[in-house]
């Protein structure tokens, strides 16, 4: 059985999402962020990172994002959450996801991570990073709906592992104080998205206690 | 044909070394990134994100580097460099790829990248970011070192994308202030990569003017 480690609202809602979409047999344990259980030693012995998501399989745990949306497209092909056959098109899925992980989510990161980049105590730098986040968040989705968002999902006619990486990253950008009415590609997917029965049904168990 | 842009000593050097030792047909593109050629609008015609690695195919171009070297197992088969009918290993490998491009080489960039994530006009934050480097990325050495390195080879008895990877950023680590002493294992890693033939060819291009 694979049991997924998240936290609400945090990145851990793609892989939530995908195994939903996907018909998987999976169970959760949400961790409390607020209550740090991230970096308590029963976590930590599961992912040394202290970071969600975290997918325990039967053969070990997966860790990152990308690489567990990935695995769940390839482990449940039925489900067609990614283009399994053909090496360009899965490259050009895995280059969106990559670009979400290490330079949106790193973006989106500056405002309440800062401490991960300067000494925590530095409270000058910390407010520097929160001051670029909406310029540097923005900039990032000016990208994805000029360049990369092919509609009506992100990779085109087909929904994919995109789609709910995309999604979870979207739902940022109030808090990180930019206006998603400048991105009405990325808007109309975020509203679509928020109507499929698998994600209402993730994001209520999310916000159950 | 492909056709990969990279700049020397930036992350593009693992894809190059993937090509390599693939056996794949390709040639090369150096930007000058001293005359911000990455930033003309010739280069942002092929990746509008002004960055390398940029993997040009017959069906059109290829980013970031998890994605680039996944697509280049992927179309290389007989050179065996990924567990490419092993869903859960296939994961592992891109596990531990995600986490050097979106954790290590993030922590690396905010050394001179740090106009990225704060004002460029802002020396103290700046130079408070320049600080913590050491620390963070000695932090993801240790825990490459600790818990992710199989040995010999990153993922264990097979030589895979993620050694060129490795290899790549386990190169910046004086540079970033980090004494690659501290990760025995990861050093015997590097001394080894750097006496395969594929390294040294492309190096030696690297290099060349």
């Amino acid at each position: 059985m694979l049991k997924l480690f998240y936290s609400p609202n945090s990145c851990a809602l793609a892989s939530h999402i995908a195994l939903q979409e996907a018909g998987a047999s999976y169970e959760t344990v949400r961790l409390d962020f607020r209550a740090n259980e991230q970096r308590k030693p029963e976590y930590l012995a599961i992912n040394p990172k202290g970071r969600v998501p975290a997918l325990a399989t039967d053969r070990g745990v997966l860790t990152e994002t990308p690489a567990i949306l990935a695995f769940i497209a390839q482990s449940f092909p039925q489900a067609r959450l990614a283009p399994l056959d053909d090496a360009f098109a899965f490259a050009r899925l895995q280059a969106f996801n990559s670009y979400l992980c290490a330079t949106v989510h790193v973006a989106h990161a500056h405002r309440l991570r800062g401490p991960r980049w300067v000494d925590a105590g530095d409270a000058a730098a910390i407010a520097a990073m929160q001051k670029k986040v909406p310029q540097s968040v923005g900039e990032c989705f000016e990208l994805i709906e000029r360049e990369m968002f092919a509609g009506p999902w992100v990779m085109g006619d087909g929904y994919t592992i995109c789609d709910p990486y995309l999604f979870t990253v979207s739902r940022w950008l109030e808090g990180d104080g930019v206006d998603p009415a400048r991105f009405p590609k990325v808007r109309d997917h975020r509203q679509r998205m928020a109507e499929r029965p698998a994600v209402k049904a993730v994001l209520e168990e999310e916000r159950s206690e």
